[in-house]
């Protein structure tokens, strides 16, 4: 079955499973070598880069949609997935299976949901599905040199922005760092997602401030200069700070 | 014309125009007398208050619709609207239609997209649609005594929890004060979104650190105490103050 035969073979099982219009695309986060990436996905039928999204059952929650569309598009499970915009634009999805007929069901107009998670992308290796040729992690460094669909650009710039507002009120990291890292590795995490480079002694004072990290017992080994001390976070104040926010009033 | 030929023939109108099961719901909140207040309908059909909600047009930008939504339901136009969160449960909408059969346009399952906005209520007089008997401002302190269609109450709590969690790393005020306020006035909205008190002289230091107030020549003039301070905003660091979030890294 060539991609255009299973294009068709799935809009045919789509109109009977699926909700027209709605669509969720999970922007998926992962901190590597002091850099963030994202999940992608390339269909067999078109050599663009895309969200690994979906569509949302007729009976089923849209929670539970895209958590379940993760899984299938991407093979990821047990991530956490948090909506942060949706995209309504009325020409967005049209376009991309311009040479199918209007009939196809993947070619409809389709508002998009927008969900974000944050992982150390270390733990996750991704699968693609049958109807794709790739999903992988891509740096965002590199997003401007490829061709991605649609408006997933736009998808992709809005998760990163609520991300940076995200860390001026809640602490961010719990899922991105391994469970022991090193205080410049916390820096160049938040370096990453605010695109920026920060002062060492100020960020250093902000967070001793907050009191989410535990300094740990042991130094990280190896190396030719001197040890690292290592943190860890302070799981009680962690989980205290993003209930209340980091700055109350 | 009772309320169910009006809902049915509403049905086949809508059909021809509106995407079927997205809807859009707005939030607006207004400030008076120190207290929040929200805009809510009432249908004929039912006795239960609603969000003015409506379905967006199958060639109109989601955005577009919410606005045109608000102006149609609510007479109320020139409102910023932001998104806010996204309510897709399988089974949120179809009860409150329940005494009609399921090929009720407005029956079927509606994943709904809330928008909020900040207004000073003062400004704004709701006008009811056809379809509805009322549509007025409601305190906050009210809610919890009176009836609710579907998920609205949901709907409500998000939009506020958002508020919230916006006012911790983004200024807050513009559009819900009076152009001259004072300074005790700023703290009764605070108090109003936080839903709590808060101590005087430590509010005080906060929003004068953040450089965001003009104090004005004039006083208030009238009543029997000292005449208190005016301030307004400054127009120019309440903007940058917006665009940096208050808590920069």
């Amino acid at each position: 079955m060539d991609s255009r035969e299973q294009l068709l073979k799935r809009s045919v099982e789509a109109k009977e499973i699926y909700l027209p219009h709605i669509s969720a695309d999970p922007v998926v986060f992962g901190f590597d070598n002091n850099e963030l990436r994202i999940l992608l996905t390339k269909m067999h039928y078109r050599k663009q880069w895309l969200l690994p999204g979906g569509y949302v059952m007729k009976d089923e929650d849209l929670d539970d949609a895209v958590v379940r569309i993760l899984k299938s598009r991407a093979g990821v499970s047990d991530v956490f997935l948090e909506e942060f915009g949706i995209f309504g634009k009325k020409n967005r999805s049209q376009l991309y299976f311009e040479d199918f007929d209007d009939t196809l069901f993947q070619k409809q107009r389709f508002i998009s949901v927008g969900y974000y998670a944050l992982y150390n992308s270390s733990e996750i290796n991704p699968i693609a599905d049958e109807i794709s040729e790739t999903c992988e992690w891509i740096y965002l460094r590199e997003l401007p040199d490829i061709d991605l669909a649609m408006d997933h650009k736009e998808i992709i710039e809005k998760a990163l922005l609520t991300l940076r507002e995200k860390i001026s009120y809640k602490p961010i990291g719990y899922n991105l760092l391994p469970e022991k890292f090193t205080f410049p590795e916390l820096q160049k995490l938040y370096e990453a997602i605010l695109g920026r480079k920060l002062n060492r002694g100020n960020f250093y004072r902000k967070i001793k401030t907050l009191g989410i990290l535990k300094k740990l017992e042991e130094q990280r080994r190896g190396g030719a200069h001197k040890s690292p001390d290592l943190y860890s976070f302070d799981q009680e104040n962690y989980t205290k700070a993003l209930e209340d926010g980091l700055n109350s009033w």
